[in-house]
């Protein structure tokens, strides 16, 4: 198993008359997915095929066309699908943990702008992407959707460790071109030329892990104008979209002083065509948006990135996630790194759900807390589902026939207390509470062993 | 270092011209402790020194009067008061991280009194408190408010091993005779008779670092009688209470019902002779006390134990601790396992920043979020305070001279991305972050290392 994807024994295709040879394996444990945000599907002991990068499902006994592929039995170790991050900064990752002594417009100017802009010195920037992706690697994180800094240079350099690192991510280079200290502004001009450049030299890259995506950091720091350049190029080469909206009440009363001839914070993305529809969207946070703009949202097909811890430390709120899963809109789950002080997405489930317990009890009893079972599809199939949009229908976030073959092999049952006679489920939940890095045994994206 | 107290090298006393003996040692370190909720005192690179189990301060250079002390240079490492975890369940340990689908009232009839029944089984206390007492030992609690089960022979046996541990605790054996299913509810009379006989067994064993504390559980389960005999205990062996109180509201409109002649919940306790005054006393939650209940606390010296995690987990809401701490109550923090899913008080402080961040969001804005200096006070000094209450003038929770030498060696620079040029409140409050049980390098509990 230590070296990524199996050569493995040959079948014969009865029609054809001759060999192939199929790439995969079979691991032996106690699986968990989810079908859908209320129903997690279970199986005590069971076997989980990975055929050429997709899972083929989980057995109760082998099947016999897969009797040939290499087993590995984990000793009843909990597998489960790994966890797309919707959201997180990779220049704020080192000063994750300080700092939120401050809203998030006070944050920004204080804290982030000055951490970010040291992304310009490409030393500092190597020492500190490598801990970044270090820790993305070695976590429950299989896929992920990142904000660089404005700088190309430091971006592609992020790419290219990513890249090596098998994690399956999109990253943009931030634009903005208003309301940014001089340090680190860019002009409209060299926020459009840098993010072609950076597009070019990616192409020659030829990357396979790591994908583009068009940027703008929010509307208070980017221009109609270059917002608008920004949806043209998305267009031109393709590639989606990710921004932030409705994050903080001050935030959406400035953007709404800013561009007065929009109808809201969401129009502002519309208006500039980068408001998702048959472009692939994420928008971070939607913890403020009103029925008007969940509508938008929702018509146009875009993914809220929900982002419980950061909205947390920096005071914005929390979004009404259960209200987006009953409204059936794209809804997935994210770090926020560095509004988020953990890159683990496990750390985002447990604090979804404390949120939206609080969020029940002080602030509207009609809607109520999300579950386990909910949380858990919003980091595996809710988030992953971007991917699918994104990838040409690559299928993200469960073990079913079909699926990208992105799983963690997770020792629960070494955290101290385990009593007997838990279900799967059970040992699942209990393992979002005490569980940590320290206890994957296994991680795999697209059917490649990272560890 | 390994072995505990130190017998240091002799000094003269001028006076007496006789040699004296003295136990002690110093830490070289980055030095961190509160001295009110608003004010940490910080010390980059000193020597903290330990006299007689006691701290005698730290200095910027070793005073001539420690010359002759062994000193242990930690390399820069964060070193920080123990913290007092002022309310923790030790029977729940093994069912936390599950069952926070249930609000308290039914939480306690589902998953709690079945789990708390099983240690009349000392073989499964035994366990079971064993990998609770080693969770304690070595995590960051120094010192701890413990509610046992209802059963005198395991409450017996966690206090031993609590007590060769070498944390400080109470402990207590719950009291329940109403309103608690038939396999675990006591009568009055057999609720009374386990306390003394308890509390005599204890007299005989000795214990230095164990004592215990008289534990009803709260008023739904125990009768206006019990409580009262408690109260009467309490004073006849004058050892200090602790009790629920406020937690959730469907639990107060209960209390109401069940006691009519009361002015409310606290007063049920008032009534009893168990709410304070002259003897320390504890009462986890107080989320919902209301104006009234929270002079009544202030007035009989009670102290509140802010249980953040839990009262997420079971959504009882979040107590307005700033207004405690502006109020001069006396507040501290707490775990709650297993309503917390976590023994850390690292979590229950992070927990305690966030949650009343939501709470001044989307509840109370005229009532502002806790600081990361408040959580540090509550955790050390806002706790602590109850030993010195309850354990003759015991100074707990600092690293002012004379105050008892509970210590944490904390290897924060080992969290991958620290930035230069931290302060050490800065680096202070990163860890409690992004830290974690497996950076602690030392502690110590009244000048003895632990590990």
């Amino acid at each position: 198993p230590e070296q990524g994807r199996y050569q493995a024994e040959m079948r014969y295709d009865m029609n054809k008359q001759k060999k192939i040879t199929i790439d995969g394996f079979i691991l032996r444990g106690s699986v968990i997915y989810s079908e859908t945000p209320e129903k997690l599907v279970t199986f005590e002991d069971a076997y989980l095929v990975c055929e050429n990068s997709l899972s083929r499902g989980v057995f109760p006994e082998v099947p016999e066309e897969y009797k040939a592929l290499p087993l590995y039995d984990t000793g009843g170790k909990l597998i489960i699908p790994g966890f797309t991050d919707l959201h997180l900064h990779a220049p704020q990752y080192r000063f994750r943990g300080n700092g939120y002594d401050l809203e998030l417009l006070e944050w920004l100017q204080t804290y982030t702008f000055p951490e970010e802009s040291k992304y310009r010195d490409m030393e500092y920037a190597e020492e500190s992407y490598a801990l970044f992706t270090d820790d993305l690697r070695s976590g429950f994180t299989t896929r992920a959707c990142i904000f660089a800094s404005a700088y190309p240079e430091s971006t592609l350099l992020l790419m290219e460790m990513l890249e090596n690192s098998g994690l399956k991510t999109f990253v943009g280079k931030v634009n903005m071109d208003r309301n940014v200290p001089d340090y680190y502004v860019e002009s409209t001009e060299e926020s459009i030329a840098r993010t072609l450049r950076l597009l070019e030299e990616i192409k020659q890259k030829g990357f396979n892990n790591t994908k583009p995506i068009i940027t703008p950091r929010f509307t208070p720091s980017c221009t109609m104008t270059l917002m608008k350049e920004l949806g043209k190029i998305a267009e031109e080469y393709d590639i989606p979209v990710q921004s932030h909206l409705s994050e903080s009440l001050a935030e959406q009363k400035w953007v709404n002083e800013l561009e007065p001839d929009c109808s809201g914070y969401g129009d502002t993305y519309k208006k500039a065509g980068l408001m998702g529809k048959d472009r692939p969207c994420i928008m971070a946070h939607c913890v403020w948006s009103d029925e008007k703009e969940q509508e938008l949202l929702k018509n146009n097909r875009v993914f809220i990135a929900h982002c419980p811890e950061s909205n947390m430390n920096i005071s914005s709120g929390t979004a009404p996630v259960k209200k987006y899963l009953r409204d059936d809109q794209l809804v997935g789950l994210a770090t926020d790194i560095a509004g988020g002080s953990s890159a683990s997405m496990l750390n985002s489930m447990k604090n979804a759900i404390q949120a939206s317990k609080l969020r029940f009890r002080l602030f509207d009893e009609k809607l109520p807390p999300l579950t386990f079972s909910e949380v858990f599809f919003l980091a595996t199939r809710g988030s992953g589902a971007f991917f699918k949009r994104a990838c040409e229908n690559e299928n993200v976030g469960s073990f079913e026939n079909g699926f990208s073959f992105d799983a963690l092999v997770l020792d629960d049952r070494s955290i101290p207390g385990l009593r007997p006679g838990l279900t799967v489920t059970e040992r699942a939940e209990r393992f979002m509470y005490l569980g940590n890095e320290s206890y994957i045994r296994g991680k795999y994206v697209s059917g490649k062993k990272l560890f």
